[in-house]
C-alpha cells in the first residue's frame, strides 16, 4: 500500500506519534490550532497584527467569547503574543509569535489547498449524492 | 506588519478567503479535515489502507459512532475511499483517494510540526501559568 515518498515520510512520522494517544499534551495543542476558530484565527494571523474587534470583524460568524477563548488557549501555548499597550482608551493587539508563525504556515497551506480544490471536492460531493441518496450526511447509518 | 514573504503569501492567500465567509461551503471541508478526529483519521490513512477496526486501535480514545461519522463525511468529501470486498464476513476498508493524500501532506506535515515543538509549546504553557496564575485557562476572563 505504500506507494509513494510521502506514504513511507507519513509512516515514519505517525509509527510513534503521540497524537494518537488520548491524554498526551500534543494532541490538546493539535485541538488547539485545529479547533473550528484556531484555524481561522492562526491564518488571519499570518497575515499581520490584529485588535480583538478587528478579528472578530475578519472572521465570519465568530462570537465574542470564543474567539476570546480561541486567543486565549493560543496565547497560553505561546504562538499568539497579546500586547496590551497600556493607553487609555485601551489599545491591546494580537500577533503571531515566532512558534506561531511556524505554525500558521501548515495552517495558511491547508486553506488555500482546501479553496484552490473546492471544485473537485464539490463534485465529489454531488456524485456521493447521487450513489447514496439515502446515506445520513451525518454518518449514523451503518459501517 | 508584513516582515517576511510568507506575511505576504498569507496575505494574499487570505484576502479573499472564502472561510472567512460562515456559510461558505469550504469552511465546512476545512472543519471536517480539522475536526477532532479527522486530522488524526487522515494522518493516519496517509501510511496506508485500514479496516474501520485498525483504525479505530490505532487512533487513540475514538468512539466507534465518531469515527464512521468523521469517515462518512471524509468519503463524502472525496478525500477517502471505502471499498467493500463483498466478501462474508464483510471486509470493508479505508484509504486516501488521490485527492485525499494531498490534503493529508498538510496535516501530517502540522502534526509532525506540533510533535516536534511540544518541548517549546510546553516551556510556553509553564511561563504563561506562572505569569497569570489565576487566569481562567478555559479564556472566559476579560478580553
Amino acid at each position: 500500500m505504500l506507494t509513494d515518498e510521502f506514504a513511507q515520510a507519513a509512516l515514519d512520522q505517525m509509527a510513534h506519534a503521540d497524537v494518537l494517544t488520548p491524554d498526551c499534551p500534543s494532541r490538546a495543542v493539535l485541538q488547539h490550532l485545529t479547533s473550528r476558530w484556531g484555524v481561522l484565527v492562526m491564518a488571519v494571523l499570518a497575515t499581520g497584527t490584529f485588535r480583538f474587534a478587528q478579528l472578530r470583524r475578519r472572521i465570519g460568524g465568530v462570537s465574542e467569547r470564543m474567539l476570546a477563548q480561541t486567543l486565549k488557549q493560543l496565547e497560553a501555548d505561546g504562538l499568539v503574543l497579546r500586547t496590551d499597550h497600556g493607553e487609555v482608551p485601551p489599545h491591546v493587539d494580537y500577533t503571531l509569535t515566532p512558534l506561531g508563525n511556524e505554525a500558521a504556515r501548515h495552517l495558511v497551506a491547508l486553506v488555500g489547498w482546501v479553496e484552490t480544490h473546492m471544485a473537485e471536492i464539490g463534485a465529489a460531493q454531488q456524485a456521493y449524492s447521487r450513489l447514496r441518496p439515502t446515506a445520513d450526511r451525518n454518518g449514523r447509518s451503518s459501517v
